[in-house]
């Protein structure tokens, strides 16, 4: 009866996928009429998220009991692997719906990469081509007609906001890309790991995954495509005390005659006519509580102490504009909808 | 050009003037032409609060400036005395903007109790009978006509949306209410004091003004009315090392043959019809995180191990439905707008 | 050749046993040369808790490999059952080592209220009477000759600090005790629960057991007691998101006659003699950032705005003086040591 | 009557000043006997510091009513200017005490950067020749003997804890260093500022002071000896929502035809007899978690990406060994005290 479009959600139980019906369910033209989430399917939503209590959504099922047919539109939010099989069942077997993928299983373009990261074969490279790189403002074009999106991981939304048009227009050096980045513990998931708990997490700091997070892949495969050369870059995440929001600095070095003041400029002509990206005025430090909740991405160009190196910072939520968001945003475009729709949260201060 | 309506907002450089804007900014009939903050006059307001930049909103202005007639409501974020002075301003010499009123200065009704309580003597005690304690979901009637709005203390909404039931059905014993309250530290506002400093609040507890915080006046006057008979409350606040989110337990004696059951049932009765007070199924835990930036109000009833004692829960986010939410909902019921409009945030979690 | 005492710590994996060790490997007469984790035997201590590595002390091993006679004292920091089923075994079987056990297991002089609430029959009531309740302060003289002292948990510690003398001295109604209690996340110990993970507990605040927490049973018994009455306390804990810290809101009816002035004249002198509990200057508040890695206790007295009530709060650090830092006072009394031996750290702030 | 020796601590009402009295009131040669803060002089050092209540330290006096020649040690916790007026006074005036500075006032050699960072003229240039540049495990020959040491800030003391050998062992390239460098709010201290409140700096990250941080400056002086060579090293502090601790993460170029093993082998080199700095072993991730309260700096090296470049991390407890600690620790070198003496505090975790 509604003419929403319908949408069903893998991985309902996830924090990616409760911020996707946080911000969701009060699109206009969006509708969730199936939730999945396998170990508790039959539950009630709310027995499982009590703050999406009371919205009317539904109980939670299984992902086999679902009639893909029944979808314009599936998210997907399961771990990487199981989001593979379940998209190519999808791709194979039926002409609808189209799918967004949260997960990393259509990111890479090379099978042999995804295998060295993630362990597993690539269970459908065939299909790869079929996904798009959902990073919205710079596959806006090829996200319109892709039947997979693959959205990207919510450090290289980060980080790629700010690096490719610097790559782009050979205004760095993108084998000398230095990427220092903080997340909240959101980004860990809500399964359970010692160093998530509160205890241990709470009033501490720590780098994890040094130069071996699998965030890499994408980061190496996006900024090579940029730059057109191959190149590998250096990327070291910490853990930070905080639930929600990302930074990263980019310690970059310039190419030959060139100034932060270029850097400045290159991103501000991209990205002026953006909704959701910003270059904030000259010295304003970009903090994760001006985007906190919100889809934005905010950015800025410093000019660094060593001659010939500059420092670019970025900031998002990486539960909105790293994951949830961008989701819908690329649903936006995807089914030819204002982009802004359903996206227009306020950071929430304090 | 507009067919809003015009608002202004007092106090804009204020948490609960900045959580007005955030969650009015979308209200599809509500629109902000003024901003006043004194002592930031004349900058843009994404200066003050950088989260609430690129929204669009006017710059910030003095008070002194505002020419009262160009409003159809004023929505007043001031400190106590200066909010009695201004609105006593605007009502006695203009027949608008209406007030909706978020600070103490219009919300006792006996005028010797705000001096007691606040200390400065009450300049407007006739206006008082103008203004209407905002308590939506028990003032409803009296809202729609008022001229000016009381909006409620954080910690009286809470606790008397618990509590307004019980001793108008006479279940409880209104003499031995006791309120163990605890607060996110955005209670405290944005001023400056040592013990709202992180390193002081941060990894830490402690109580404050306890059996002499001033929301007692307002809960006293209240459970008075209720009951009908005059009452004076236990009231212990608490400091939480959070930023939002507000919690109060309410430890009551149940008047001779009642049980938690009846409680239970009255809470119901009550607010079955509401959108924004939820009473939880039995057994489940209150929990601020269930309605982070949300309007909501969530309650819970639980037996006591005392024999003839019961525990009342009742949670709200301190910022929203404990302020600019409550605010924004009073405006709705003020102006005959559909009483969720521009309140349909989904809270946010993690 | 050392001419220390020989400890052997059961359960070195969890946050109890952790901060034993931070504490007692300062101790100039107590030497740790066994530690006990099963899950990880064979491993170094540096491996599971990183902070303490690099102080010589012995590598994890399996409990069974134990050798009992070896050891002076044992201190018992395993999981309920557990316990009492280890330390029956070294009772019933070896003359010594004396016990002083931080978990539950004989706490509780009836078995069938250890039954009941923890839900497994007592393996060894027999041995229930040679068990002190080890509440340094009030059972001094017992524990100097006890072969089992059983540490009280973290909430009756600070509760029954404030309450027993007042109890005892019959200011108070024992028969309305209402404690609303607030504890940091490690009182929830390492073990894995969605509860206590970052993004769960952080910026937010719960209640938790309401009116069924299991320290009610020493509440009761001890209060019981001291009033010479048989009484149930209300009692209602909640979860702070922080890690350490822990205090007691307790609200509380005067006996006839009686004035908050008299119950703060009853803790001073019980307390005045005492290095680790202080009864704070009139008026100033409590703050768990007070006593956080002390053995203090620090409790203050209020009026309250109901006539006839008062108000007492008690903090303290759950780790410590609510667990470890009291483990080794009761052995120091018990091994015939200064009693401040080894526990004169000074509160961290911030 | 006492045989320790006697200290006045000057800014006694400052973090730095309340750890150094902390860890200093259980060293056994050392005893207060005076401290000051202008602003709270004749009130009880409990008023301002409740955590230091009840230790029988000394009274709050005015630094101008000090004897100086009752001392033999004045430590000084006073802000930067301050410091080097009150030092110059003492030393031009008295041959006793000697000053043991925490602030910023003695720590670089050429008066003229001084200036340049710290916006005022240097008071007593002729002075600076007698202060040796406090980093304890570098200067440990000078400080024995120095009148005025000039303890490191806390940033300094953890990179050039790791650089310092590095760059004398010409394993890295000195003209690219970047260290990006977290730090708890403690580190700015406790005066009142907006961006220090719990509700700004919670649940929230951001960069300050890029590329102009007044520690860029003795970072410079010490790897620019070290190296040989004048260089700018690049230095980017964030804020992170924690109260203590401090991780820098060193972005280093090797030099021609080294590796991070060889960077490791030097760290261990040069640390495995000292106490208080651990190398870590290969793979574990420092955590300030590790370090919380104790005077302890841990690192470790790792491989980056990008070939030619290794990542080196330290971690540190920005008011103890990053400050209060290390002063302690000077203290026992200066007067010829078994230098653990004091600071074995172990790590406070959770």
């Amino acid at each position: 009866m509604s003419n929403k479009l319908k949408a069903a959600l893998l991985g309902a139980s996830g924090y990616t996928g409760a911020d996707l019906l946080r911000i969701g369910v009060l699109h206009p033209q969006l509708e969730f009429t199936a939730l999945t989430a396998n170990t508790h399917a039959g539950k009630p939503l709310g027995t499982v998220f009590p703050h999406l209590d009371g919205l009317g959504l539904p109980r939670l099922q299984q992902t086999d009991d679902m009639k893909w047919q029944d979808f314009d539109v599936v998210f997907c939010g399961l771990p990487h692997a199981t989001s593979q099989e379940i998209i190519a069942e999808i791709v194979e077997n039926h002409d609808r719906p189209r799918i967004i993928d949260m997960s990393a299983d259509y990111r890479l373009r090379d099978p042999d990469s995804y295998q060295k990261w993630y362990g597993n074969k690539h269970i459908a490279p065939h299909l790869q081509e079929k996904a798009v790189y959902g990073l919205s403002e710079h596959y806006r074009e090829q996200i319109k007609d892709a039947r997979i999106i693959a959205c990207p991981g919510c450090y290289p939304t980060a980080a790629l906001m700010a690096l490719i048009p610097l790559a782009k227009a050979a205004l760095i050096d993108p084998a000398d890309i230095i990427i220092d980045a903080k997340s909240g513990v959101s980004g860990a998931g809500r399964g359970l790991k010692q160093n998530t708990l509160f205890t241990e997490a709470g009033e501490s700091l720590s780098p994890y995954a040094v130069a071996s997070h699998r965030h890499s892949a994408e980061l190496d495969q996006e900024i090579s495509l940029a730059a057109e050369q191959q190149v590998a870059v250096g990327f070291t995440p910490h853990l930070i005390p905080m639930s929600r929001g990302e930074l990263v600095t980019c310690h970059l070095r310039l190419a030959e005659g060139k100034s932060a003041a270029d850097l400045r400029a290159a991103l501000k002509a991209k990205y002026d006519v953006e909704p959701f990206v910003h270059i904030l005025d000259e010295g304003v430090m970009p903090s994760t509580s001006m985007v906190r909740g919100s889809n934005l991405c905010k950015i800025n160009v410093f000019e660094d102490r060593i001659p010939g190196r500059a420092i670019v910072i970025a900031t998002l939520d990486n539960l909105v504009k790293g994951s949830a968001g961008q989701a819908i945003q690329n649903f936006n475009i995807a089914f030819g909808i204002e982009e802004t729709t359903g996206l227009q949260q306020v950071a929430m201060f304090p």
